[in-house]
Parts: structure tokens; sequence; C-alpha cells
């Protein structure tokens, strides 16, 4: 029998998430839910996605707009086994009496606070301790950029510190309010961001500090590492561990391919949709060794990388495959991760 | 007796350059040179500034577009004590064997190559290396605030090693043909960029880590420092230490100034010709000390910060000022640099 999942939230990550639901053989997309009768409900349509109203108050708003609407929240929430919450950041604590209501696991993303969920889910990380729990929390984009280098990192080489400055994204693509236009803002200004405390949420034992900027651009963040690791590791001896993991792709400068634009062209020419990278992207030239201290620079496309993450959740809080490795080889493959 | 200096370039630092030399009593401006007749040729006339092309078969350009000009650089030269040197980065040395024909002390720009001078130059750092030397190359923005920077700190606590991460903005406000104008590009994707051991130029002895990223914005880069220190500073003694300098200006997030737009709009305000920035600026709330482990955040005026550096190189090349001190204050008083 399939999984029965509902999405809360058809926007940014809640479209990538049911396409990517679409797309797994264990488990049936029941419906999405739209506030707003927008564009995006006409691609839910044409996906054939069943929409329901966030609230059924709302419900008018979308007959008017000529969207047929299959009922609200709530009757979405009685056909499901898992909810995924992809509201707005902050917005998915207050849909959490609705799912305890319903007595529904739920999965709710990185904007959340830790304490909503209780536990912060990263695939690599701790997948085993995600299984059947009611909730998890996915770490953000940066957040599971950065465990998924650090874990592997760290399993490797073992890292006795990491320093981490991180030049964010101004705003995603379609954020025409949002700036900065030209400006490089302190994110915030005090030291530490909120990544590194978030990371140990995920890796507790990773000594880490972060330093954010908002930059005017709109494709990926990027992260610079700086780490101090208990053993030595050569470049080759680095490049190897990285290319283990199939969510961590390794990019050559050599190859034209030397800032996020080029990237991110590349994604287009492989004919990705809406340009999606779920891998982590680092840059070969970047990696630089010191013996023990370690340098390198990574790319992370804000929205995308917890895709995956997303459907690894589904099936460690329903305990359906307890095996992490399984659940990532077989959403990979299900995605097109690693292809490349 | 005046110094009697000449502005090979008339761009982006010369300009400015011309501005401070005008504003000192030990100095005297005979004039600038410029290659084609542009709109800094009419700015230049305002200012009561003679031009010169700079060479004699690029007369007539000017004589047909109405601008009046004394003769070439040649002729310029023949009047001088010293050139400064603002062609664009590299083309300063092809000029060299010009200035030594004529036997002129020459001061050039951070865009050339250090074995151009023999000898890199920072007010605060190394002054009175400098005096008497026939040339003097005044070192780029981003090594300029490094060097003060590290200067004063390696003074104070004793710096064991620096890392640095370097956010340069794309292009100068009115380079409107360059980018990036939405990416975050390498700058270069390889550990170091030139920046540190160009700092090493100056500060030999420092131990330092640099990595670049250029973003889409205009007004000022942006760096971000580990120091691993000798000894332990606490975040008010390192305000101290910072505050002995005029050079280097602490700005607050708390006063609406997280941001480099926000550092400019008060230059604005402030009435700043050009909205210039002589100082260096350092955030406040950035400064965070872990015992002898310190980070901080610090943004650089590009067009402006080498200012000053080139009126004090000015008096150290002609040995007309041996105390750098004297020299620093002088400059300061007269540029107004300190006065926020």
């Amino acid at each position: 029998m399939k999984l029965r999942i509902g999405i809360n939230g058809y926007g940014t990550i809640g479209k990538r998430v049911a396409d990517a639901v679409l797309k797994q053989k264990d488990m049936e997309l029941i419906g999405v839910t739209k506030t707003k009768p927008n564009f995006e409900c006409r691609i839910a349509m044409e996906n054939g996605i069943d929409i329901y109203a966030s609230s059924s108050d709302r419900i008018k708003l979308f007959e008017e707009a000529g969207i047929k609407v299959k009922g609200s929240l709530e009757d979405l929430l009685k056909q499901v086994d898992v909810i995924i919450d992809c509201t707005p950041g902050g917005v998915g604590a207050s849909y959490k009496p609705i799912y305890e209501k319903y007595g529904i696991k739920a999965i709710f993303q990185g904007g959340e606070k830790h304490d909503v969920a209780g536990f912060s889910f990263n695939s690599y990380s701790n997948y085993r301790e995600a299984l059947g729990r009611n909730f998890i929390r996915v770490v953000s984009c940066n957040t599971t950029g950065l465990c998924r280098l650090l874990y592997v990192m760290d399993n490797a080489f073992g890292i006795k510190k990491a320093r981490v400055v991180l030049i964010r994204r101004g705003a995603d693509p379609h954020e025409d309010s949002k700036g900065p236009i030209n400006s490089i803002v302190t994110d915030p200004v005090t030291i530490p961001s909120h990544h590194g405390p978030d990371v140990n949420k995920v890796l507790k034992h990773i000594n880490i500090t972060t330093i954010a900027f908002a930059v005017p651009e709109t494709l990926m963040h990027v992260h610079v590492l700086n780490l101090e690791l208990n053993n030595t590791a050569s470049e080759s001896e680095i490049i190897k561990a990285l290319s283990n993991y199939s969510r961590i792709k390794i990019l050559s400068a050599k190859d034209g391919i030397a800032s996020t634009s080029a990237i991110i062209e590349y994604a287009r020419d492989l004919g990705r949709k809406r340009y999606d990278i779920h891998e982590l992207i680092v840059w070969k030239e970047s990696i630089k060794s010191f013996g023990n201290e370690v340098y390198l620079s990574q790319a992370v496309h804000q929205e995308a990388i917890v895709v995956p993450e997303n459907i690894d959740a589904i099936r460690a809080i329903t305990k359906t495959i307890e095996d992490p490795e399984i659940s990532i080889k077989t959403t990979d493959e299900s995605l097109g991760i690693g292809r490349w």
C-alpha cells in the first residue's frame, strides 16, 4: 500500500516536493493546499494534482477564480498518512495543533524553529534517529548543504573546528519585491549567524562558527568553509571522500563553471525542470589542503536542495524504510540525482 | 618650496588623488594627463587643473573636442618632482621607462605588480621604509584595508594566523559594461586570492589566507576576518585598539548601518564629495572574541581608501617628512579623515 501524502502549501518548496512525491513508487500524492488562486493552481491542475483551500472560508476565492478545489486543509488531512508542511517560514508552527488534532505525522521545513518538531533532520546525518517520530523538521537549504558536507568530512577525517562564511542570495528569482539591489548586507552583523547553531541541531558535536551576508543575487548561496581536521587530508583524499556521496557534486572551474550563474546554466542545459539542483555543489579547484587545515567553497540551490531530504523524511517518519541508504538511493534514482 | 606633483591618469583614482593634492599646503598640482577628452576633462578645467595629453600625438584629439591642453605627458614630467601613476592596472609598468628617463620619482597603484616599484606601501605599516625611494607602489584598496587592520591588530595583540573571505564589489559605479548582474563569481576559484600574498609584500610576517568572490554590487568591498592572536583580546580591547587609528572607523549596526549601502548613505548625508570614504569601516557588532580567536567584518570603499596613502607616499618618497605620524596627521586633517 502506498503512503498517502498531503502537502500544505504549494509554493517554492511545496511544488518541488509535490513533483518529487509524484515520482516515488511508494507514495501517492493526495493533494496540495493553496491560500490564493494564483498561477501555481494552474500548474497543479496541469500536473493532475488535487487542490484544497488552506481553510474552508477561502474555498469561495478559488471558485470565483474558476479553480476547482476538493475541499479544505482539514478535508485533506482526513485522507493522508503524512502532511508535509511547506507553508512560509514561521507559519507552519500555527498549523501544528491541526495536524495533531487529526493524528497526522508532519514534516516541517527549516523556516520553523527546531522546537516545533523537536527533531531536525538531514538524510546523511541522522536518518535513523528520525524513524517513527510524529514530527520532523527538514533543516533549511543552507543548513542542509552544511550538514551534508560536514557529515562526510567529519566521517572521513574528523572535524576539530569549522569556520564558515555564507554569501547568501538576496531573494529567490520570483520574489520581485525583495532586495538588496545594490548592497552587501550583514545578515546579521553579529556572530554567529543562525546557521551554525542550526547545524548543531543535526550534528551536535561539530564546533562551528558561521557568518552570513546577503548580496544582490537570486540563483544560489555560496559557502566558504575553513575546516580544522583531526587527521590530515590531501586534496585528492577529500575529492575521493566527497565523491562517494551522490548528493554532493564536484564541478570544475576548468569546465567554465566558476560562478553560481554558470552552475545554473549547466542545470538548464541538462534540461532540469526549473533548473533545480538537488545536489550540493563543491568547486573542485577551491579544495585546498594545508595538512589538517582545509578550505573549500560550495554552492547551494536554495529552492531545491531540501527536496530529496523531504522525500527521505517521509520514509523515516513512517518507518517504512529503516535503512537510510535504501531510502536515499530510491530518492536519488527517482529524481535523477547524481546524473551529471 | 612646495612639492611639484603630476598625475598620470585622471580617472577613478587620479581625480581623487588630484583633489587631495590640491588640499595639501606642502604640494602644488602641476597638472594631470588624460588619454581621451571626456567629461572628466571638464571637471579638471572647473577645478583649475592643467590638462596634458597622455602622448603628443593625441593632443589634436583634445583640440578637436575644444579641450585646451598644456602639452603632453613628457611636457608635464619636465616640471614635476613626483609623478603619481594613476593609469589603469598593468598600464603603469609601461610608463616606468619614461619616468626613469626624466629622473622623476614615481608612485604606482596596486594594479601594478610589486616588482614594478620593488616596494609596496601602506602608511601605517611601512612608511619609514619608503623614505627616499625612487619608486613606490601603493597597494590596492583591498590590501590597503587589510594592511591597516592587520597592522593595528598585530601591534596590539600579535597575529598568529589570519583567514579572510573577501566579498568584492563586481564593478565600480561608473563601469556600465561590467558585471556580474546576477551571479556570485569565484575570484578566483583557487586559494589564495592575490590579496594574501599582496598583504605579505607589506606585512611580511603575517600568516594569511584569502579567498575572494565578486558579487553584483558597486559600492564597497566587504572582508570577513578570522584572526588567531598570540594574546587574548576582549571585544572592548579590540575596539579600544582600533579607535586609536583615524583611518579605521568603527560604525554600529544599531545606528542603522548594517550594510554597504547604509554606510554610503551616511557618507552622502555627511556631504562627502563623491561620497568618498577614506576610512576602513569596521562594524562594531561584528567584533567577536573567543579569547585569542577573533572575528570581525569590515568594508572598503574601493574608489577612495588609497587616496590618503598616495598623499603620504609623496612625502615618504621625497623624504620631506620622515615621521609617519606627522604625514598621516597632516593628510588626515586636510581630507577630514576621522571626522564622523
